[in-house]
């Protein structure tokens, strides 16, 4: 038997006996606990902090005494009065073992911590990123031994971190010999290990202990909109999110034309290459300002992006990526520095990664989706709908993933609408018709009143009533079919034919008055045959695409649905449902991943091994092609239709009615209602 | 008994049974035969030509018939037609074993040729660069299979050339797709593998078979000059031999003002680390151009430089290289793009080597010439001297190699010296004075004649006689001792001492007059007292560190002397050691290596081993630093002496006698001369 003190470890559980005298940090590290520490165990960075437990622990049948660890000391008490140390913290590496002892190691002291996604279905992020910091003690240089600065803070991060092989670039290297002698040779450095490195890559220096952390972005770059995260690397906390528009909308609303205008003028992709890397850093600069970190404190990114956007961010024609067989110049991850894109707001030395490609028309989005929503791992058959500009669909259990891509078009983010609008303040979000009353009533954005409660009008007269965005248009889409305004062809009905003066004609077909500002000064917002048209053509083709997979895989129906990116944020379910968007399934088995490609991004960004995971996985998905299947054409077809009573959507039935009308441009009667029955 | 046809390779010797039908390069490649092939065997690169033997090979046992092999074929017919194949040669590729048969492998077939160096003391390199060339047939994308061409490409190499792990930088990436599609899927592709490379790295390509070759420079960045050698990476040969002024002259003519200059002026480590780099970009181009070369297939450069040239180069500001403890920024070897430093002449992707540094004083120069040299290899001690505006030595044998550098400033350049100039047309570099008449013949750079012979001043007409370089002062000082007209101190005697109105008086000193062309508009070139001087700080320094070198290895004499840098190619070396600039050797053991450190990068560029081998080298030498050493001051003053009967160079004597003179500043009598005894 062991006559050493017994060091109990919790949460982890992990104990044993070290002699007296021992640091609690260095048990922890003999053990494998979890137990951070940025300057080594030298009483400087705190980051070390433990809880001792005293007293009765029945259950490890040990009485801990109150003199377990040594007395607090000089070191503890400084750092106390200078930061303030929690009551009942210690220092890890500062009280040292004198009788058996439980420490609990408190979440913020542990470097693989725990990060809980909001969404509750999804699986937590651990804490292991890319690039950490080292704090770092270096001898000094010695005419009788001349070896390099650079070489004796490698012998230094050898012998004081265990850490081999180190590369450094010349521009930290010309920082190297300043920086050492300000710090009087005590620095820390921000080393990057990529999960192919073999070597430590060497991307900042601060004299002294650096305590202003580091920061990673997780970019999810779409065609419309880029969004950002910016995560702690240390705590894995999302510190800002903010989004910019994608400047190179003024080259092509989507993709094809944006491949086109490359195709047509010499140098476009270049154009459209500089446009979205300077969106890029000034996004970067905005979030840094934003969240009051200075730039270049950020020290890696991740990219997720459509195969077009993934050329075109990397500088590479994307001319064959607009005709078959879609070859992309790379499928694989990519690993970049900041300079090879001209990121010049962020850190210089940052590494930048970007997630592999599916295939020529499904992205690294596509498989940021995967890492985040993890089909693969599934027990039940899964059918991942991730709604841009692009919809990116993947199917699957443990036994095989199916991924294919779909050309939705713009029209669920509120674009090629009559009355469409981004998302932004003033913009109808939110849309309920009575099915007696064909009135509406809706929501606009920035503004939690409905349009018909008080105050509404008071609420909004900053901000007016400007158009409908992307959910908006679903909803009052859905609502028009459920108030039988519309037939399951999509046509609306005239005035004559709904009873309402709200259809208004015009030219040949008629539409839907929403809201008629045009007394103050405001936009008349209808929802017109065009608009139907759009967003028929686009969840038309979400529909087939999702279809096209089930066909693949032998299947007709699913067993739940995980709506990701603008759907799961905004879209309502049942309206998505009612338009046909999705294949039929119960409302309880359709939940919403909110922004998946950025979580996915983020979980790259966050945990190393994550990276790997997504290369096999990508590796392992099978890869539909849409453009070339011929029963694509034949689903996208048949999906026209808004569902009636004659379509396949039995589980539909159970969540709302839809009326049988049906309207003739050439006039006519209204369409009688019934309601269809349950089940 | 192996019923296969035997197949012998010479000169390798190597031998084995092989199946008819086997291709001569098939059977070549299992049998470990170096035999070159770019196209992989498909008949079109042609660099798998050999030699078949016919009739009888009595050494071997063997007759071969005269259809051994197969038929000459339509590829080699082809081959033939188009560029001419050597007679009695066949394609490695194309022709198959019928019967016994024996192969030579012709010198330029090998992959690893041998490429004999001029001094004949030295070791041949072995090619084996860091860069190649492969032939590659990619396959086509295919929609059902949606791997990026990049990855198909890496498929093909490892399937068509058995190489693992590419790596592909963005520029390269850009014209992968294009250059795909436009070589009909067949390409040729640069791959670098440095020593400590895991990966390969693709720095260029081309559409079908690339038949430019692959260039690399050598660069000896000196602090005056620097030269540069462009060598066929796939032969080895040195197609041109090319030098520029170091433009960072103007910042400051020796190191010690450089750093200066840097420390002075905010920004002038920039300024000088553009102006440099700007230098060498000039000097890519001229050489390119000059060998009539396209400068992009200069994929590879090495670069030998001082600490301080080493630290300018890069970037790094060499401020500590001024003060003790002269700690490098980095003392190991640097791998780096053509981008880093901002070469845009070469090819972009170019890879860069700098070999290590030493010490702080003792550069990668030293570590060139080391590799050059190799006295780490020698059986009897070596004193290996490298003489630039800093002489570089190194003493060594199999046991032990000791390495200092000693600041000897410009003067063995013709710098600092009143009528010195660079070696250039019209500078005088060979100087015999009559030891009776005391009257100068001397010849000049540009011109075969000296200058008392007929037709010289035709000769010299164009250029005229315009000052003395490096190698003429040298001469001229000690032939002025040797003729008596200065003394053992390095003083001048007058007019009155030496017997010859040559002997000018200027101030309060003496000077030689070497030729007066006033009367043509040419100068008047004298050797000043001060010049004498400057010589014998310079000649003090190069000695004193040669001894300290020996003091540490505790010997009073060396076996051999291997003279390197100007020294060799122009440097008399008795002259040299009637100077006492180098320690006393018998005249056969004293040998001009030439431009060692140039060799050593050349060295570096065609063989990757040795490149590992100088980092090992380096590690291992024991570094002397003359600035810290009191015994370098004491070595120092002692030398300062020009040698006379009194000095301790008994092996001198055997080639010189020295006039025992001593003069006087204040007048006197100029001193008795008497012949030295031998021996």
């Amino acid at each position: 038997m062991n006559s050493d003190p017994l060091v109990i470890f919790t949460p982890s559980g992990k104990r044993g006996h070290f002699p007296v005298g021992t640091p609690i940090l260095t048990a922890a590290r003999q053990l494998g606990v979890d137990l951070d520490s940025v300057c080594g165990g030298r009483g400087i960075c705190s980051k070390c902090q433990i809880t001792p437990g005293y007293g009765e622990f029945p259950k490890h049948g040990l009485t801990v005494s109150a003199d377990a660890l040594s007395e607090w000391n000089a070191v503890e008490q400084r750092y106390d009065d200078k930061r303030g140390l929690t009551k009942g913290r210690r220092l890890g590496c500062q009280a040292t073992v004198q009788g058996d002892v439980v420490i609990d190691v408190p979440p913020e002291s542990q470097v693989h911590k725990q990060v809980v996604r909001k969404a509750a279905t999804a699986r937590a992020i651990k804490m292991d990123p890319a690039t950490r910091l080292y704090y770092l003690e270096v001898e000094e240089p010695d005419m009788h031994e001349p070896t390099g600065d650079l070489e004796r803070l490698a012998r230094a991060l050898k012998a004081q971190w265990e850490i081999d092989s180190l590369r450094c670039d010349l521009p930290i290297l010309a920082r190297l010999q300043p920086t050492l002698r300000k710090g009087k040779w005590k620095v820390t450095v921000a080393l990057h290990k990529g999960h192919n490195d073999k070597e430590n890559h060497l991307l900042d220096i601060w004299p002294g202990l650096h305590e202003g952390g580091l920061f990673g972005l997780a970019i999810d770059l779409g065609s419309t909109t880029i969004a950002a995260h910016l995560c702690d690397l240390v705590t894995g906390e999302v510190r800002t999110s903010s989004g910019i528009m994608n400047p190179q909308i003024r080259f092509g609303e989507d993709l094809m034309s944006r491949v086109s205008y490359a195709m047509m003028n010499p140098g476009g992709d270049k154009e459209m290459t500089n446009a979205v890397r300077e969106a890029i850093d000034t996004l970067a600069a905005d979030i840094a300002k934003e969240a009051g970190i200075d730039p270049s404190l950020i020290i890696e990114a991740v990219f997720v992006c459509n195969p077009v956007m993934h050329h075109l961010l990397l500088g590479l024609d994307p001319v064959e990526l607009g005709q078959a067989p879609f070859a992309l110049a790379t499928s694989e991850a990519v690993s970049l520095d900041a300079r090879d894109l001209d990121l010049s707001a962020i850190n210089p030395s940052a590494r930048l990664f970007l997630l592999p490609c599916i295939a020529g028309h499904v992205g690294a989005d596509a498989a940021a989706v995967a890492l985040s929503e993890q089909p693969g791992q599934s027990e039940d058959l899964v059918l991942v709908v991730d709604v841009g500009t692009n919809a990116e669909i993947l199917l699957g259990d443990k036994t095989r993933v199916l991924a294919c891509s779909s050309p939705t078009g713009p029209a669920f983010e509120g674009a090629q609408i009559s009355s469409g609008q981004r998302a932004a303040a003033g913009a109808i979000e939110r849309i309920e018709i009575d099915p007696d009353t064909k009135e509406p009533r809706f929501r606009v954005i920035g503004c939690n009143l409905w349009s018909d409660e008080d105050g509404f009008a008071r609420a909004t007269a900053q901000t007016g009533i400007t158009g409908i965005c992307g959910s908006g248009i679903i909803e009052a889409v859905a609502e028009m079919r459920i108030a039988g305004l519309l037939d399951a062809s999509g046509l609306i009905g005239s005035a004559a034919q709904t009873g309402t003066l709200r259809s208004v004609a015009e030219g040949r077909t008629n539409a839907y008055l929403i809201h008629d500002g045009t007394a103050d000064g405001g936009p008349r917002i209808t929802v017109t045959q065009g608009d139907i048209r759009a967003i028929q053509l686009a969840k038309s083709a979400l529909y087939a695409g999702a279809r096209l997979l089930m066909d693949e895989r032998g299947v007709d129906h699913v067993d739940r649905i995980v709506l990701a990116g603008a759907f799961g944020a905004h879209i309502s379910t049942k309206h998505a449902m009612v338009l046909g968007m999705i294949p039929d399934a119960p409302l309880d088995k359709v939940t919403s991943a909110g922004n998946a490609a950025g979580t996915g991004a983020r979980i790259a960004l966050c945990n190393i091994a994550a990276r790997s995971e997504i290369e096999t996985m990508v590796r392992d998905i099978t890869k539909v092609e849409t453009a070339i299947e011929p029963k694509f054409q034949e689903h996208f077809v048949n999906a026209s239709a808004i569902p009636n009573s004659a379509d396949p959507f039995p589980i539909l039935n159970s969540v709302v009615t839809l009326p049988d009308v049906s309207f003739n441009t050439g006039g006519g009667e209204a369409g009688g209602r019934r309601r269809r029955r349950r089940g």
